[in-house]
């Protein structure tokens, strides 16, 4: 007898396995299916997806330890600290990120125990639906089961986008997965795609030692992002000796004996070569629904390859649903998780939401940026009038405390109602400074709610206060 | 002729200097008096009060450079970072804290002229009051006049409590200024007082090698807060080497060629002596008022010493102020800030407010302690019926790849309306994680509202989200 559940997800990545727990939390009876073992040692599929994986988790890992580095090598002097040399081991570095991820890992198959839900290891395809429920096949290397579904959640997410040319070996020519698994630091590193991931691992590889360029087919830096934001950024970057060259045509890459000759026309039209020890590919991810046999069901892609959604993430299928990358909308595992919550309550006959104007978006660089709302390029697209307000950390006091007081805050409200409509933050902390900006754009406060309300003394997040200040001219410290 | 202002501010401190910046900005002219020069190398009296010049910044920079320091010497070996062996000059940590100070000292001073701020270096006192308008006498090394002021501001801040028989002498005998002047690592430090200030500076001095015990006279440890954050603190700072003996009766201080020797009386009632190079006290602070003549108007203080005022930090007199420490309420730098803005305002004819129940609080050890609203021993003496919800940053993605994963989020809420009462937190960045849980208090939002709005993954503050889904038991990673 095929075993038959309220919801079956499809992927336990960021949105799937929250989808799974909180399903389970509601009283389903729930199975979350997991093809991917990564890296996994025992080759078993694993959960976490991208993020837990081969993407966010892993790679702060390795921020922490070479940010650690970069400041050991470049700014103990200022605190009258010496060291002899110092020196990392890329091998027990990556080591210790392998570590913390599969220490997640296990956790969240320890939450599939502890909230009920079936982790079952293999490829999940659908086979036809009967009297509204669908059945699927899961295959695995020695077994083949079949399931049954009263609700469907597809999370399967995204995989990177290829470029045309550039075969990844994940030897010399690295996906986001390969990039974290060098042993040793190359001398020269080529990465081809300057937006989140690039940045992210361009730093953590230049932090080490490597000569760092970055080729980016878009003439503009980081253009999702405020434009105080991306001028801001790529003055930092550069200065920390990131090279760029953007508004390029990536052309062949010759695998050589010591590593890769990347041919590209620059900005110019001018043919370019670029010799490089390793090659990075982060030009985007596309989303990933292959072998699901959503022709079985009769499902439909868009023409990106996206599977088309609501609001609430229903398909065109009933009590089928589409979460995370998968979809519309930012790869970001929050904004996946956000959904994952939303349809598993809808299944469970509650109502859910996600509020698509309040998912913050960050760069772990050093300084971090992050951001949530409107850029000042939306709001002037969009016909909105609009006040803005800036302040620097170089008038910040706990900046300055810590040797750190690079960026700044920009806050945007409506020229009327004051009502905030973006918060931009360029500093060491702005991957948690941009909490208490999301629950204000939440709150629909205005720059006056914030001004009013007690920051404390001395922190970061007081530039947050300073900037709603400043979208009034009264900035206090500046 | 006798120069008269709107307003005069007695005290550049925290409270005065903002207070001053603000009435400026409102178009009231503005004098703001200060007598102290703390460790300024002209010996010219310096804005910025206890906080900046012997308070919360220089804490705060030591603090980060004893970190780096701490990390370097325990934390390497995890990333698989080497080093040579660390040595810190003292003296140069110092320096680089002086220069932070003198930066924002120098920038106060600019700020005041960009806000056309008299900023007058000398000793204020009331001389009389005449049709209404406050007489007043600064008088410094070389000069004194005479100034009328239609609105006074006292914000003369705190001074150290003294303790009996110990005599601060700034060279083994210390308040928190000489604690920060420290030329070497003491071998043996004594702290008496376990309070912030004793652990901040205790966690300074221990980081650097020192073998520090901290005494106090409370049986109970950081009795203020949260019994669960008072429990966990005490587990990590005495992790971390801090040797505490509480419940204790100080006696009798002796110098000695070494340093001093501490008699005192343990909680058990058994004499005891510790033997140390240098002894810091904490042991609180009280309101300073000396010399201001607060007679000549006919000025009365509490029988604590402070000067008692209404919730808009009016006094008992006409158009007299006071704001900071010099008031009740917490000893807190940006407490005062609030009443020094609400103040301006009501001076220039607006309405101004400070909400007392969303002043949070700040330990900046390692990790670090912060709160808003109230603990949970409040509510239990008020009779409030309650909700918690507790959430592990052992459980966290990025507290782990941080590989600082000690600590918690507390969220206490109504147990009918679920409002938001309070928020603990444990953990390395505490500090920039209150300002979320701020702004939910001061919206009155309920644990749900933090639970559906979307925090970033992945980041520390996701630990707040976490907490606030634990008050209804469904936290989703743990």
């Amino acid at each position: 007898m095929e075993k038959q559940y309220d919801v079956v997800i499809i992927g336990a990545g960021s949105g799937g396995y929250i989808a799974a727990i909180r399903a389970g939390q509601l009283g389903l009876s729930v199975a979350c299916i997991e093809s991917n073992p990564y890296a996994a040692a025992d080759d078993q599929p694993r959960p976490g997806g991208t993020c837990l994986n081969v993407g966010c988790i892993p790679s702060k890992a390795l921020l922490a330890s070479s940010h650690l580095y970069e400041q050991i090598v470049h700014h103990t002097a200022e605190h009258g600290i010496t060291t002899g040399d110092a020196a990392i081991d890329v091998t027990k570095m990556i080591d210790r990120k392998a570590g913390v991820v599969t220490k997640m890992a296990k956790g969240i198959e320890y939450l599939f125990k502890k909230n009920k839900v079936d982790f079952i290891k293999g490829h999940a395809r659908f086979i036809g639906v009967q009297d509204g429920v669908y059945g699927m096949e899961v295959s695995s290397n020695d077994s083949v089961q079949r399931i049954r579904a009263r609700n469907v959640i597809i999370s399967t997410g995204s995989k990177p986008r290829q470029l045309p040319g550039a075969t990844i070996d994940n030897a010399t020519i690295c996906d986001n997965a390969g990039a974290l698994e060098f042993r040793e630091v190359p001398r020269r590193l080529c990465v081809i795609g300057a937006g989140v991931i690039g940045l992210e691992l361009g730093s953590v590889w230049r932090r080490l030692g490597a000569d760092v360029t970055l080729l980016d087919a878009m003439p503009d830096f980081l253009p999702a992002c405020d434009s105080s934001v991306s001028k801001e950024m790529f003055k930092l970057m550069s200065g920390q000796g990131l090279k760029f060259d953007l508004g390029v045509a990536i052309g062949h890459i010759a695998l050589t004996a010591e590593g890769a000759t990347i041919s590209y026309r620059d900005s110019a039209g001018a043919s370019r070569e670029l010799v490089s020890d390793k090659v990075i590919v982060a030009i985007g991810r596309v989303p990933s629904t292959e072998g699901l046999g959503i022709e079985a069901i009769g499902l439909q892609l868009d023409q990106r390859g996206y599977v088309p959604v609501d609001e609430h993430c229903r398909t065109a299928l009933p009590n089928l649903y589409a979460i995370g990358d998968v979809v519309r909308g930012p790869m970001l595992a929050h904004k996946a998780e956000e959904e994952g919550i939303m349809v598993a309550e809808i299944i469970a006959g509650q109502t859910g939401h996600v509020n698509y104007n309040a998912i913050p978006f960050i760069i772990y660089t050093s300084p971090e940026a992050a951001w949530v709302g409107k850029t000042e390029q939306e709001l002037k697209r969009d016909g909105r009038a609009f006040k803005s307000g800036q302040f620097p950390f170089s008038a910040n006091g706990r900046a300055l405390g810590h040797g750190d007081a690079q960026g700044f805050v920009k806050v945007l409200a409506d020229a009327q109602s004051d009502l905030m409509l973006g918060v931009h933050i360029v500093s060491s902390l702005a991957s948690e400074m941009i909490g208490e900006a999301t629950m204000a754009l939440e709150f629909s406060a205005s720059s006056e709610d914030i001004a009013r309300i007690c920051h404390a003394h001395p922190t970061l997040y007081e530039a947050i206060r300073e900037a709603a200040l400043a979208v009034d001219k009264r900035a206090l410290n500046i």
